[in-house]
């Protein structure tokens, strides 16, 4: 049994929770798209053939920007194929999943659905095979005034008023060798240099991201950004960071520690951003956009060559189970704990290719255990982020060494007349051993003795961590009540070994 | 009172007069090309929608040469959407200047318009959003015999004929970050070469142009050239330069002082062009193109981004007072004492932007006080442009330090049957000083003592330097007699503060 | 009078003769295709327009694989300009050899073509004024299944059934400043990396062949193949090796040794590939594709600008004589004794443009000297390789110094059933002097004396060297039969000044 011990003071902010942290992801990859989101002839489709089953689950899920239409996916697509009668639209072979593409949704049909289920959509344009002109054109087609010929394209094809698409990703992973396109960090940086020049002559005030490296273990980590911000930082906003995390080799005491991985991560891009600025002598501040990140078991993939010409096919549809949960949770915990600098996050994907919500084509649809712990996060995680000083036991992993066993952010959230809320979301990543937990209440929050109420502890863990969720048994993992109780000022809960919380409480308004 | 003395012979000769200096530059920018040189719906408009009064003014200013149709318009130019059918040409929006385009003026038309008003074409391919092939393409459009696809085309569109356009601009301010498609000293070189090369397949005749520096002041200046005429010695004629002048936080001295930066950068780049002619051992002598130059009062200008989105809007219709029009002459001056090595120049541009002739809508056409020293020196410089030897005051400047107060050239044309003219122009620069300036006629030329008659003196002057010419009153500022006096052998005048003379002599056949 | 002693030892084998070696190619270049290969008007035209005596000969001349389009051609050409109706295809400017190209012929009618005469396709892809999408748009339309755009446009132009062509080149010269869109090596090394990561995406099994240098003499050589393999060495199968051969200046001696360019070049390939292969701690041996090599007379030629455009002009139709019909023989040789690492090789070109087979438009086709070898070559080296041990006399040579009288090459081919065929090549190099050949046949074989029986001794040489074969006496130059004699175990034979041989032995069943 450990123990911990968890402070918290207002004083410590990080900085305000930004809703863009909870984005997801949804790429014409796999059955994200059809049989995803899409499936015309599905008992609850709509009259555009969305799944309103699926939409439902979107929502709930708390979901509040998505990014699309990849990933690798763009870095061959050609988004005209994708827009007009849907009869019209050319079937082409993919060749970063080698899938055969109907490009029966596109980009109007993603944005009719984004603005259907409540979420911004952010797009990213092809600079693996495309360049330049064509972002512009797109740009044009989606944001432009009726007037000239690519803004009319788009009222012809039914959308009068501007898609007004405010987030731009400047390609995608153009770091990787595996992209179509691919480009060395000083090629990359042109492009994005004169393409994010060109954007801005359309619309200066665009959000624009640049790539950032697909994961910390790529060669030209760091590098990579500092070259590619060297050209373009006065051009951008963002840089993007993609990180997957698995247990490798059967290591699960290290994939329990991966928001270990994604500490070192956003530190380092932070630490190269400001760099940069500081020799340009700059105050601008780059922000990281974690646009791609989750639990994605690639170990054993055999590389894009290998797969089959298909439609719509299974690809990586990953079965989360109560640890891979455990992990997302403390994984959305370090996103909220670098508030000041993640402006977005998004986590890949969003249905069916490693996702929280599993269809079947006609039939279901359902949550993985991985879908809880983000759709509380996404609810209750309002105000402020605080920094938690944090006292607990020590677990030793091969890839990080020793590290907390606990993972622990809150956020503080004035509900007005004097009242606020506080959530602090907790991650047990010892498999072995619980944790006794103690938080002072009062003095967490500056409050006089008495003041908070518990409202609810919600706790996600399983005597078997390899449990998951299936059609037929779409419920076996969810969260359930948690033991955590007031005494005094004092809140104790004892957190079982692969586990996550969510503990709420309420200041009464008296105060 | 400053004094001056200037002595002419006839042995230190720079070079004939070539016509290309007294070059324009059409751009589809602002009211240059609609509601300037075409408005079909004009009063005045000829049976192609072109202003007869504007082709008038540009007859009489003796423009020889026009570029087109930019400028950083080309950068992101599509030439094929502005041939055919008008009614079938897209309207697109240009990024140069966030301009509505409606391509009803193209390249057949401009072909068309400047082979009416007696104007050389000269003609810029895109290198910023395209490339070798897009270039060689309109290339074969102008110019192919019939036969193959894109000659064909041109057929159809009207011009069996081919357009037969010799001079060619690699691209436009390259090195310039604002441009679309801007390029690294290196990507511009290999563009401009593998280009160039395509291009000379299939004319090996045709004179080629490659970007210069977008003014002396660029942070790549001269290494740019260099670098790119390493690539592309043997493949291109001459290499560009441009230079706009104004008074910067109203240093008017320094401002009338503009044709000594002109003066070093011909020099800086004859420099660099022969360095690199001097380390492949070669006698080629690449020439200066200065293909846009002008007075233009730039500072404040917020940055294309900021310019709102309309069609044919007023951009940068400076109104030119007597300043400007000295500062002019003096730069015309300057070109013709560089004959030797500058082949082209174009003022830009020739139509209500920051140009000489300007329109009203509907209305009246009337000429800017720049437009005189323009038209006499094109009338008048003719034969043989003489190095002058200038004794004069000097005039402190901020920018250049002491300058002589007067600019001076001369031109000396053999009329056949032993006479000759002579025609001396003169900028005082000082905003203060008049000159009494004295030339011995005779010395000058060498000719007989009383064989030289002086036939006009014209100057273009104002109580008021800042005098300008409007619709309402379009003469308020215009050449007028001059009180040059011959006695005996020696021509004696007072040139005004703030002032440019156009003195003519002619000698008589008897000798 | 000469000696020479040949011995071979069938332990000493270089490999198993490689059938790809017996290349050749078709480029839209002059009249290789049209009133080449193709003549729809002529009287031996079969249906698709191809001629049958053209096909008879090239059957004949026992090619193997056949590369297209080009060459240079390839570099400036939109390959879909060439397939469809051909009454739709349009007529373009070639700009590599500024010829008027009617893509009458394209890559279906080529593909149709080669498999009827037994060939198989080789295709390149124009990576001079294309890049990767454009490569994999007619890979796919090539070798793609029905069901996504490019291959559903093969079949509706009547090809269901995929091309599968396996070879495919780079693009071509790329290091050649001729080259439309030629490229440094470190351009050439990407572009050629994400165009072979992206066909390989397509199909991973391709073979794929990066540009190496278009001579020996090319100022990148080496450096230029060490770049593209350290980009590409896990990309491509591999690298090209070009080369023309003439009497430079009158030097026929050299001329006679060109084999020595030839050799050299293969061991540097090789060397630079294996160099590139250690530093990466990789035993995957890189092969030289020798896809351009013949006699051509090109001093002289003024350039490719200098070209009157016609269309199928008579293009560098050079006729040959018996001394280049012995110096082929002598390439083929020395491909053959490289056999280990040169994986293919065409010689350039397969019909009248420096060809061996010649043709009259509308009338005759027939066989130039250099057929000859070329068809014996092929038709007789069958087996392994054999490496030959020679002791012969010396020639001097103004290029290569002093080279062996005697190019001997032999291959030895297991009959079945316990009898084998040994063919062995000569060429004697000396222009003055015969030689006294001496083979010890058994000992060549290691088999009983008086096993072998001397089947066939075919000789190529003339009393005039400069002989030739044309249209009305198209077999001046034929094999005639040689004087070899077997004496016991031992074969002899005069080989007289610059005579090319094939001796062909069998070993008696009963062994």
């Amino acid at each position: 049994m450990g123990r911990a011990t968890v402070r918290l003071d207002p004083a410590f902010a990080v900085g305000p929770v930004r809703p863009r942290l909870f984005g997801s992801f949804v790429e014409h990859m796999g059955r994200c798209v059809y049989t995803g989101i899409y499936e015309p002839s599905h008992p609850d489709a709509d009259e555009l053939g969305f799944r309103t089953d699926v939409a439902h689950l979107v929502r709930e899920l708390g979901v509040t920007v998505v990014r699309y239409p990849g990933g690798n996916f763009v870095s061959n697509y050609r988004w005209e194929d994708g827009v007009g009668a849907k009869a019209d639209r050319p079937t082409q072979l993919d060749l970063a999943w080698r899938s055969v593409e109907t490009n029966q949704v596109g980009t109007d049909d993603f944005v009719d659905w984004a603005r259907s289920v409540g979420v911004e959509p952010m797009m990213a344009v092809n600079l693996g095979t495309r360049g330049p002109s064509e972002a512009v054109e797109l740009l044009l087609y989606c944001n432009g005034d009726p007037g000239t010929q690519w803004p009319d394209r788009r009222a012809q094809n039914g959308h009068v008023e501007p898609h007004d698409v405010r987030v731009w990703c400047l390609g995608n992973e153009m770091d990787g060798p595996w992209q179509m396109g691919h480009k060395t960090a000083e090629e990359y940086a042109r492009v994005a240099e004169e393409t994010a020049r060109a954007m801005r002559r359309v619309d200066r005030d665009l959000e624009l991201v640049a790539c950032g490296s697909s994961s910390r273990g790529m060669p030209t980590f760091g590098t990579w950004e500092r070259v590619v911000l060297e050209r373009c930082f006065d051009l951008v906003d963002h840089v993007s960071a993609h990180a997957y995390y698995e247990p490798l080799d059967g290591d699960v005491d290290s994939f329990l520690a991966s928001a270990e991985d994604m500490n070192r991560f956003i530190q380092s891009v932070v630490a190269t951003a400001d760099h940069v600025a500081a020799v340009r002598g700059s105050d601008k501040r780059i922000m990281v956009s974690f646009d791609e990140w989750n639990v994605w078991r690639q170990q054993g993939f055999d590389g894009e060559s290998s797969l089959a010409v298909r439609e719509a096919p299974e690809l990586i549809e990953d079965v989360y189970d109560v640890t891979d949960a455990v992990v997302v949770g403390s994984l959305l915990a370090t996103l909220l704990q670098h508030a000041d600098r993640v402006s977005m996050a998004c986590q890949a994907q969003l249905v069916n290719v490693i996702a929280p919500i599993m269809t079947e084509p006609g039939g279901a649809s359902w949550r993985q255990t991985i879908y809880h712990p983000f759709a509380l996060t996404a609810r209750y995680a309002r105000g402020m982020v605080l920094r938690p000083a944090v006292v607990c036991d020590r677990v030793d992993t091969a890839a990080y060494g020793p590290v907390d066993q606990l993972v622990v952010t809150a956020t503080l959230d004035d509900t007005g007349e004097g009242g606020a809320d506080l959530t602090v979301f907790f991650a047990n990543r010892s498999r072995t051993e619980p944790v006794e937990l103690t938080l002072d209440v009062a003095a967490a929050v500056g409050a006089a003795p008495g003041d908070w109420t518990l409202v609810e502890h919600l706790a996600l863990y399983d005597d078997d961590p390899t449990a998951t969720n299936t059609r037929l048994e779409p419920d076996r993992v969810v969260p359930r009540p948690g033991g955590a109780r007031t005494e005094g000022d004092t809140l104790t809960a004892t957190l079982p070994p692969t586990s996550w919380h969510c503990i709420r409480l309420t200041e009464a308004v008296s105060r």
